[in-house]
């Protein structure tokens, strides 16, 4: 980030009429937006949303109880603007994209063997790189794939450790018998995956969607957009960047904390503290939009309060 | 609020494209919205906010450091477009509206006697009981008066017992010395007029602009218009109707929990989650204007999602 810039950013938020700190999180995220655009009054003009979709071939071990052709009734349901995530880009003013990512030729399942080849998993990242508007001044990514929380915590439990319960949750709906069945096909994962580096992890471990979304973050972070990613699956889908160097993920903020187990325990790994917390756990990148609306409070405030010194106010 | 709106809200929220209860809060107050506007898709097509001004005889103690001058210079600066109120009430699509309560007129030092006797504080509330406009949708409260922190410390204190330290802040920027004036000033207070009623504590302990804050709450009440109230100060001013009677309240969301730290305490006896927690501790309203983004963004969900039949998605 552009440290002049952010420095220009807090000391306009310290001239403004409030009490120095007193706009919280607001100040921060203004900050934030200001060094990665570069200028001391940041600006959202245009706001790309991203979701990209896959399916799994994990499926085959009944991680998940709806069947897989939900992941494509979802993306035609983003499509006619029925779903979450269309609600809320609408309301927050972000363009959605959706990338459906070979629905019909699901990864293979990863106790079995990798879910993806290394040129496999290129493509994906290439699809998400290839995805991203380098002009957008924020990038929300999201993701939807029946079965990608027992990805999401494969990938965790091999990049940070820990049991793979600690990273099971009850995705769409899993009951303690369905959770206990994904710590098992993920404590398979690990045994024959866990061992390797970063990128072999996401390609093993990982989904067609995780890929984009970490080829998505990588575009982001060269063309210096700034991100806000999701909720579990969507940060766990970075982490595999994060683990290769934290740098990589210095333009994400994380929209939310989600209600999912392993998110608390993957953004402390990140160190990350999420804008809100709702307990939502939906993915889609609902999280992310609701916190682009925060983003634009924040900014609006940054740009449009007058200084004491304009408003005449006493004691700034 | 009218528990069959609200069923048949929760009924909808279930039946839309996501596992049930997966936008968490997001539904909560879909619902919440359900029962005060009692339809199954409540709207929000009026937002009204509304900030009251004050000034207080207390401020002869010292405990602010701010001059109270800039109570009305503040006011200016509302009218001019120039507070965080203001960009935050134009990003949230809410119409504000401030109203100054005789700012050359300040109340009487608490620590000296009653800061208003019964037909001030009635003037005061009935301000605030006129100044709502009885057919919005939702209704934003915000406050803004030098020296208040220190009359909400000492309302919370008069109504909630502990010691006057448990609720007094930094406020617009107390250090530890200020603080504990502050404190000094709240048991003062608490000794002369501790031991009235509430409305009694309201009027001895309070300003003009609480008084205006508990009528508007009363008036949206009866009217059954949901209210946002903001952080402390604004929360400490329904609280004396909560002490009263809770159900006075029921209607209420409280925006966000401030960074002021008697706010906590507030809030757990109330037993009022914040839908936002930023470390705000602005007032004007910031936190609640903020939440009104939340509240579309929650009513844009229950209103424009397609169910699980109308978009032919399996296993809802």
């Amino acid at each position: 980030p552009d440290e002049h810039a952010a420095r220009a950013a807090r000391a306009r938020q310290d001239s403004l009429t409030k009490p120095p700190g007193s706009l919280g999180t607001l100040e921060d995220l203004a900050v934030f937006m200001a060094g990665w655009q570069g200028v001391e009054r940041p600006r959202i003009e245009q706001a790309q949303a991203l979701v990209f979709a896959g399916n799994h071939g994990v499926c085959a071990r009944g991680v998940n109880p709806f069947p897989q052709e939900v992941t494509a009734q979802m993306v035609a349901n983003f499509n006619a603007g029925g779903a979450a995530i269309n609600q809320l880009c609408r309301v927050a003013g972000a363009e959605l994209s959706v990338v459906a990512l070979d629905l019909d030729r699901p990864t293979r399942d990863f106790t079995a063997g990798p879910a993806m080849d290394e040129a496999e998993c290129l493509q994906a990242m290439r699809a998400g790189w290839e995805a991203v508007d380098l002009g957008a001044d924020v990038l929300i990514l999201g993701e939807m794939g029946i079965g990608n929380s027992t990805v999401a915590a494969a990938l965790c439990a091999a990049l940070f450790g820990g049991e793979a319960s600690d990273w099971v949750g009850a995705g769409t709906g899993s009951d303690a018998e369905g959770r206990a069945l994904k710590a098992r096909v993920v404590a398979e994962g690990l045994a024959l995956h866990g061992h390797l580096p970063p990128l072999g992890i996401l390609a093993a471990l990982g989904g067609r969607e995780q890929a984009a979304i970490a080829g998505a973050v990588l575009a982001a972070r060269i063309a210096r957009v700034p991100v806000i990613l999701d909720g579990f699956i969507c940060t766990a889908s970075a982490a595999p960047l994060h683990a290769a160097d934290p740098a990589f993920l210095s333009h994400c903020l994380v929209g939310h904390r989600s209600a999912e187990a392993g998110h608390r325990r993957l953004l402390e790994a990140l160190g990350k503290e999420p804008v809100l917390d709702f307990a939502m756990r939906l993915g889609e990148g609902t999280g992310a939009a609701l916190a682009l609306g925060v983003l634009r409070a924040a900014l609006a405030c940054h740009d449009g309060m007058a200084t004491f010194a304009d408003a005449g106010v006493s004691g700034g």
